[in-house]
């Protein structure tokens, strides 16, 4: 029996950006022996999340090492890649040090920390993991825009707009809050259905959020035509939705509007 | 023209309950000159948000205070509380100094602190508002179940379970993640749905997510009949859910599953 100690994957949420975003605990293991690893999606590319350690001023050991996690919607050279990642990992954890993966916004909100803790577990179902979760991109955006996500009783849906406007128009009804994310390829339809909605006033587009490039664009409308980052996103109010009954504690009652 | 320096009010998000998922921000204004408040529902009851502060080893300055919320869905009682929380923190801000108010999850999410913002505003309009966004108690309890929240184009709903079981049973066909908040009151009649559709094995349900009483219940259909605390969740994944095509970047392309 090996009972040589192995080491622990660590998913480190940094945040959406801004390095006052990081928590204590994620801060701790960013300055313990861990072994620091991060994504990147080629070998040209940046990291978006080792850009948030250095505006932390943090610099990361010698020996930290990037993961490829390209952009790609290739199952087969995804799935290459993942195992490549989990491999790296798993030959460190193996000498006994754990490994950091230091990713943006929340490690359990469409993260890249999930694809290589599957594949990790696929390779050895023994191996610890810790997820230290972290604030996502959305609730930053709200607090940035000093709007509340969900007030009492609020139903909140977080959507990849790419699903189609036939779909957020029907989610409208019920929620009073959507996150739309990569709004990229339908932005034009979607400033459509707002406006056709009588929404345009209660959206907001924000890119970036919380770091330096961070980007607000309260009127909507003006981002007709224009290209905007992969990393951005629409908060759609819809105060106009008709709520039903709702059961609180062990009664029924009737909501009603509050202040 | 009165000049005097007028506070600003911060509103501290302290993350779901461990004192590790303080942000550095909000560690820093914990650590300030700012007057401190925090919420209680009563003058006999204790404040979940300065339990995490004391589990973090921080001790609040003599002159910090509770502002009061009471559990109660009464317009007039709880437009009078917000009012008089207002007021109190109006009445520090003249003296020019920064006010925190420290609340448990995040600020923007189901928080007191957007009754005392809004409040706050309708008072004077020109007062400066800082939002620290934290970490939100379901993003801390996937941590916790070491399961994505969301993965690559899920559709996630946050839903109060008091607008019923239909509902519920309507959102199962669009979400890949259902978060369902305040259950106690449907406990049994959701054990019942999730057992219909075949979502038990998908399900978890956590209580106090982060603190030193946390429960996190797998065998969620071991939990009918019984009395679940305020602050629990249930996270439901529908791995069963049909997806149209998805437009992604600027092509259409069909889903394919990964590894």
């Amino acid at each position: 029996m090996n009972t040589a100690r192995i080491g622990k994957l660590i998913g480190v949420s940094l945040g959406p950006g801004d390095p006052g975003l990081i928590t204590r605990r994620a801060w701790e293991v960013m300055h313990s022996d861990a072994h620091m690893t991060y994504p990147v999606r080629s070998r040209s590319s940046d990291s978006y999340a080792l850009g948030i350690v250095q505006r932390a001023g943090v610099n990361l050991p010698e020996d930290s090492s990037p993961l490829f996690f390209p952009m790609t919607h290739d199952p087969e050279k995804l799935g290459a890649y993942w195992m490549e990642a989990a491999q790296t990992v798993l030959s460190v954890l193996q000498t006994g040090r754990d490994v950091a993966f230091l990713v943006e916004g929340d490690a359990s909100t469409y993260s890249t920390f999930g694809h290589l803790a599957r594949t990790l577990g696929a390779l050895d179902a023994t191996i610890a993991i810790e997820v230290i979760p972290g604030v996502p991109s959305f609730h930053a955006a709200a607090a940035r825009l000093g709007e509340p996500l969900a007030d009492v009783d609020d139903m909140v849906a977080i959507v990849p707009a790419g699903y189609g406007i036939a779909m957020l128009e029907r989610l409208l009804d019920d929620f009073d809050t959507l996150i739309l994310l990569k709004v990229k390829p339908l932005l034009n339809d979607i400033i459509d259905l707002l406006e056709r909605r009588n929404l345009l006033a209660h959206s907001c587009f924000i890119e970036k959020s919380g770091a330096p490039e961070e980007r607000i664009v309260r009127d909507v409308a003006s981002l007709r035509n224009e290209k905007v980052n992969y990393l951005s996103l629409l908060i759609v109010k819809n105060p106009e939705r008709q709520r039903g009954e709702i059961a609180r504690g062990c009664r029924k009652v009737v909501r009603v509007e509050e202040l």
